[in-house]
Parts: C-alpha cells; structure tokens; sequence
C-alpha cells in the first residue's frame, strides 16, 4: 500500500480512516489540520502576545513549533514560552534539555518557573507530604503558575499541547464523575471574556490524536526521548486513556465521535453554566484571582511546608 | 457484616455505595426508588392507560410487577401487557413462558404479536436475508410493532425496562458514534407532545442498575431463567456494556455519573434539537408515522420477503 496522494512508502495510517500518508505527506497533512483549527476557532489574532507552555515532551514542542510557523508568517504576533518544573527526578530534568534545545535552535525565549522555588518543594518531595495523588498537586499548582506568570509576562493567551486524546480523556472522565459543569470549561479555546486576571487558553492539536502528534513530533525530530511522567500510569486519566485507546482500536473514530459530539453541545454547555459562573475573588495571601477567600495553590502550599 | 437497616445477613451490596441489605430492605429499597422515579418524573397520572412491553425476562417482569404495586393503589390506572415474539428459539420461546404465567397469576391482559404473523419472517430467518446485524433488525420491527399496537390498544403511555445500564450504554454509543442528536430522545420519559401517533414512553427502572434489577426479580421469583438474547454477544452495544461493568467494578459510581450528568443535560438537549426535529409523515405503504416517505419496517419487510 503506498500514500495516498502520491507513491512513496507509508509512515502513518490515520486513525480515524484508512488513508496512509508518507512522512512528506503527512507533514503537510498535520500542519495543514492545526492551522485549520486555529483558524476556525480563531485561536491566533493580529496583535498576539501568545505564551507556549512548554515541558519539552512531544505534545507542547509540536504545538510550539506550529505556532512559530503562523508567528513567521504574521510578523505582528509575539510567542515566548514558559516552563514549569515540578521538579520529578528522571522525567522533567530530561524533557527540559528538548525544551532548551528547541528554544535556542529557534531563539525563542524561554522562562522556567519551578515548584522549588515558589512554593519550598519539588513535587517529588510534596507527594510524600500530603495525602494527594501527584496529578492532583500538579493540577493545582501548575495551573496557578502558567496563569500568574502568563500575565505577569503580559501574554494575552497561553497556548497548550492538549490533544484530541486529552480532550475526549476529560470529557468522558467529567461525565463519568457527573461533572458536566467542568466540561464547560474545556473546548478549543476557553477563559475568553472571563476575567482579565485569567489568561485564555488555546489548543491548536485540538483535532489531532496523540498519535498523529507523537509521529510528527517524531518526524520532525523535535524530540529525543519518548519520556512519560512516571506518575501518570496509576491515575484515574491513565485507566480512561487506556479504556479510550482499546476502543479506538476495535471501533475506529471513537475519539472523534466524542469530541465532535461535545462540540456540538459545548456552547450550550458554556450559555447553561455561564449563568451560574462563580464569582472571581482575590486570594487574600497571595493576589491571584480565586473564588473563596484563600486560593487552592496558597492552602496547599502550606500543607506541603508544614 | 449485616444489612445496613436490620440485622439479617445481606444478600446484595449496592452498586453506587459500600450500602449492604438483606433480602427484604433490599425489596424496600429497590421498589422505593421505582416509585420515587415514577413520581419525580411524573410517568404515572391518574387515568393513564399503560401498556407495558414485556419480553419475559427480568427487567420487564420487574417493571410489570412495580407498576402492577402502583395500579393496585391508583384504581384508576389501567394496565395492560403488550409481548413482541420475534422468533428467536430457545430464547424468547423460553421467556415468553414466564411472562405468560406472570401474567395469568397477576390478572393482566397480556397481547403478543408476532414478527412471523406481521413481515411474513421470524428474526431468526430475516437475519440470514438481509445484511444488517440482528439488533438492528428489531430497532426497527420491536419499535414499529410496539407503537402500533400500543395506539391501536389505546395506550397513552407504553412502559419500558430499561435501567441505569442501557441508558448509559445509550448515552456512551451515541456519544462515540457523533449522535448527540439521537440522545436527546432518551431520559425517563421520552415522547410527550411529540406527535399524537408516537405513543410516550415511560422508563420506571431508569434510576436502578441491571445488578439491581436482576437481585429484584431473582428475589421476587419473577423469572425461571436468565437467560440472554443469543444475538447480543457480538454487538457494539455488548462491548460498551462489558467496558462500563469493568469500569463500575474499578470505579463505583461511574455509571450513576454517566446517567446523573447526562440527566443535567437533557433539558438542554431536547430544546436544542426540538427546534430543528424532522417533520413527522405517514407512511405511503402502511399509515404508520415516519420522517420519510416509506417507514423504516416496511422498507426492511420488503426486503426480508424477496
């Protein structure tokens, strides 16, 4: 079986059909998908001060380098990215060399926020401190760095390397734990008009599989090792991602289907809860926006120091 | 450890909690939230004439005798049963036994009508002739012939067994498959205003599991035998069933959250797709209702016979 569109030897078969791709091929194919998205969900405008967050690893180094395709097309956007280490022996200090290497390579700035340094204590030594999964310290703490440092570095959007994968994972782990408000925050582009203290996310691999991701990143050699987070294996998302996975493999299109299905519903979701949206506060330690009186990231940074 | 009410030994743990009851606080329970279903989503009123569709097997002979409990309080309810045979032997040759006796000894009208008598086939020959799997064969002829004979009986409302299970079997498949739309005509109680030639349908046993439901019928001694339909082995609805068990035992709940996110929703969904619902024709061959020309059953009927 040769490419589809012309006769050299396949690398990928798609996942959501049969059509084979040669690397050329399917090069084109993949950055022709995520511009479609960022252009269809206006995720990049004139005047753009668009921070990548980057951990070096497959996901965020691809989503980078699409962004400086469009950012070397339209001169009038600025891209910086920004690193968070949490400080997990083995995996981060190794991902961070890709990270560094990219950025030189490609002279784009790179800032690097670690756990260390904010709140007293590499991940590593917190998860031993507080009866916590690791996913669920990171989901606190990374989420309040990006924010803190995106607008204190005067980004107006900070971009992601979620993937369809990590979209329909969310979306079913949401709906399994009767969480549909929290759906309603997820989408290709989300916190737009929210609060100014909140910088809106964009997703460019949107619409592309972890699959289609890992091989371009792989193609395009933008990174040396296939390193995961060794504490993602035991986690409620690994078990889903697996779920998914074996799915996706006996009924091609699964992903598909349930991203494209919750497209369809997400702006009902968001008119429906943006009626009841919480109000945003302002944490009483340490400024950043919240909406008790004491953000997540204050109360469990004591824990950890304690 | 004793049930959680008395102190008898328990017979059943429940799925959504670490609850434990024995045999009668089990029955207490079970037929407490059945009613309180019924009541909570209004599918019983006074002078409502019900058909029940029963196949024999446990979830309708469970939902027969609950609503049996209900008419015995509301002496102005009418209730009567309504069996579709499809000719599938050793499967529905067997249940049809239970749900005969059931009937005799309960007093209530129990109607068959028969795929044989209505298409000139049973399932078990159809099945050969045409290209499609079983399942799909009787989504359309046990549709076609339950609302047909439910008006022309005089139904209002046609009951159903359909648990927690299938609904969340339902709401997965449709999500997978990109069919948000098709879900807005589930919940427990689908088909009000719709159109006076589609008889409502009422799902009684929407908020209990398929575990519970069998415990009820085995303990009440409602069936003989489970025994399952032969055909649903390899369907895609036999997958997503074996992975949500799988998921349920790892993670309790999840189907609760399925069904509890989905019910959140359902409003959203019915106003949605309500406004652009397809027009509802008349069948040109046999007057039923349809959205086209020539109805679902009589396309495949012909088909079938040549």
């Amino acid at each position: 079986m040769a490419c589809k569109n012309c006769l050299n030897n396949p690398v990928i078969q798609l996942t959501n059909s049969s059509v084979k791709l040669c690397k050329s091929c399917f090069i084109k194919y993949f950055e022709k998908k995520a511009l479609a998205t960022i252009k269809s969900y206006k995720l990049v405008e004139k005047g753009d001060n668009i921070g990548v967050a980057v951990s070096g690893g497959k996901d965020s180094l691809t989503v980078l380098s699409i962004l400086k395709k469009v950012r070397d097309k339209f001169t009038d956007i600025k891209l910086e990215a920004i690193l968070i280490d949490e400080g997990i022996e083995g995996y981060r200090d190794k991902t961070i060399i890709d990270a560094r290497k990219f950025c030189d390579d490609n002279k784009i700035k790179l800032h690097i926020f670690s756990y260390k340094n904010e709140f007293g204590s590499t991940l590593d030594n917190a998860k031993n401190k507080v009866a916590l999964k690791p996913c669920t310290i990171c989901g606190v703490f990374r989420r309040y760095l990006l924010n803190k440092y995106s607008r204190k570095l005067g980004f107006n959007k900070l971009a992601t390397g979620h993937n369809m994968d990590d979209e329909a994972q969310s979306i079913l782990m949401n709906q399994f734990k009767n969480n549909a408000e929290v759906s309603a925050r997820l989408g290709p582009i989300t916190g737009i008009k929210k609060d100014e203290k909140f910088i809106p996310r964009i997703k460019p691999l949107y619409l592309l599989t972890e699959k289609e991701v890992a091989s371009y990143a792989f193609l395009k050699g933008l990174v040396t090792t296939f390193t995961e987070c060794p504490n993602s294996f035991d986690s409620y998302r690994g078990y889903v991602r697996d779920t998914l996975n074996d799915m996706e493999a006996r009924f091609p299109g699964t992903k598909h289907g349930i991203v494209n299905s919750f497209l369809e519903m997400l702006p009902l979701l968001k008119k429906h809860y943006g009626k009841n949206a919480s109000e945003i506060r302002t944490c009483s330690e340490c400024g950043e926006p919240c909406t008790g009186n004491i953000c997540q990231a204050c109360k469990l940074a004591k824990k950890i120091i304690s």
